[in-house]
């Protein structure tokens, strides 16, 4: 089925739980790269909320070789892959569901490859555009907030919705207050070899994706995505004047780290481009529940900070020397 | 107590599980750095073979922001720091206790602020040499060994006796093996800008900490750690004839992700460095349970591909700029 809001992801996970006799003991997520990271979104609300299942986010192939030992018939599946096509990811759900598991399906299309090992799909239609309620982490964080009040109850399911529904105002905002900043982040970074991301919470996997995919696999950039509690326990010692870092931050609990990261880049580097979910309007929401929705905020304005690197380069976000191109 | 083989270590976790009436329901290892990656050997033993527990490794910083809604009375907490005072460390072995978990401290030296939040400390005195034996991944694997035999039991339990009585020569020949393979490392690496490490299952965590503190925190290189599986979904744009790649490669399921990463890196670039355990001697242990000790190996042989690139740099391993030197 469709699932582009809140009443779509009610419908799909309580379809899902009229099936089971037994509860779901874990919550296993299963994708490759850009998909993975986006599961980071679900992953920590759910580690963060859910007393009565074990959460893990897992690389697909990884999953396919070696399994966690509570998996199986009590567990629930997420996988995802854009184009529903990711061979890795539809072995994983193959191999989940010969293993008894239940597997929910997020694909952009409904007709794919991954539907068919799938107990329920999840279909959001990311080609309609950019708006952030047909952003996967939108559905995934609508479809783990719908499973957590079905299973558990949530004393902030209330405070969510409401936040689903601003969410997409903020990111829609963001975006045009971000044109003049993500031109001028690409002017100034074309030449850099190394740019380094910098996250944590709910947002690390922002910054992880932001290197992998953006960096990496669409700009050629050497980068590195860092822990911001991770960055004083090593990394640090490469900060110098000459490398670039872009710090994405968060709004909630771990907040107070990547201020303390920003703080030393600023300090011992000068080439610190910030992201800040704050400065960029998503104190809209609640206190309660600002910090599971930051991840869309920031993906999405690291979407316009990307096309300026794009552009400033004159390097195509679709130019592939490898992906597609090679066998391998 | 000291912890240096499964002896000490089955008498530690007797210790401790004889003070509980109900049983534990998650490990949680806390730590930052180094030390965080060395616990990847321990929570992926227990992640693959635990059935009655979720098993979750968190920088111990994050988990000072925010812990998973699992965590609590009902948590077996490891904490790791070499000096026993690392802040965030300390502070998350505080929090432990406060919530009501049980806390094994692991640290070098007897007497250290982390002691004084633990149930029970494992000091392994690393200072004694670099041998597998009080490698603290050996010690960690051997508690995480223990905890499973004394709470579930374990099929693997005999032939793991064996590996904790093997590794220690394994790891001895290959230092000897990789000696000038080392050197030639360091020689042809030592002008490098960035270099890459590549590796998966165990390991990938030795590949996390050969880049972060290895190459970023002791020689300033610029690095990222990137898991095999994850390669083929963005990083691998980057590969490059002009590009190094370090490939860890362990024994066991996720060996297959190991070896396709590296005959694509063999293929489209030319600065590839192998450190294989099957080359290294790792089959001497049986094939139930070789996978779990590869990560020692990898690493003591790691050590020697460090100093090799240090001496050739001439930076020491132990040159810093920021790290004990400025606040922060």
């Amino acid at each position: 089925m469709r699932v582009t809001d809140l009443n779509d992801a009610k419908a799909l996970i309580s379809g899902i739980l009229a099936e089971r006799k037994e509860p779901f003991t874990n919550v296993v997520f299963l994708a490759c790269g850009g998909s993975h990271a986006c599961f980071g979104i679900g992953e920590y609300f759910l580690r963060k909320e859910a007393k009565k299942v074990s959460v893990y986010n897992i690389t697909a192939n990884e999953f396919n070789c070696v399994q966690p030992a509570v998996f199986g018939e009590n567990s629930l599946v997420f996988c995802m892959s854009l184009s529903g096509g990711t061979p890795e990811t539809v072995n994983a759900a193959k191999l989940a569901k010969e293993r008894g598991a239940s597997v929910i399906a997020l694909v952009a299309e409904e007709d794919t490859k991954l539907a068919q090992y799938a107990d329920a799909v999840a279909y959001y239609g990311i080609e309609i555009g950019n708006k952030a309620n047909v952003q996967n982490q939108y559905v995934i964080l609508a479809l783990a907030v719908e499973f957590l009040q079905q299973t558990e109850g949530s004393a902030l399911y209330d405070e969510m919705i409401t936040g689903f529904d601003r969410i997409v105002e903020v990111c829609e905002n963001a975006k045009k207050k971000v044109q003049k900043r993500a031109k001028q982040f690409g002017a100034d970074h074309k030449d850099e070899p190394v740019v380094y991301t910098l996250g944590s919470g709910a947002n690390y996997e922002v910054a992880y994706m932001m290197s992998i995919c953006m960096l990496m696999e669409m700009e050629w950039v050497h980068s590195s995505s860092i822990h911001a509690a991770e960055f004083f326990h090593g990394p640090f010692e490469v900060t110098d004047p000459d490398v670039p870092f872009m710090v994405f931050m968060g709004v909630g609990p771990t907040r107070c780290l990547d201020e303390r990261a920003l703080a030393f880049v600023r300090n011992y580097g000068s080439k610190i481009t910030v992201l800040d979910a704050k400065e960029l309007g998503i104190d809209m929401l609640d206190d309660s529940v600002v910090e599971f929705f930051c991840p869309i905020l920031l993906w999405t304005v690291a979407l316009e900070y990307s096309e300026g690197l794009a552009q400033a380069k004159k390097h195509p976000l679709l130019m592939r020397r490898y992906m597609g191109k090679v066998s391998y």
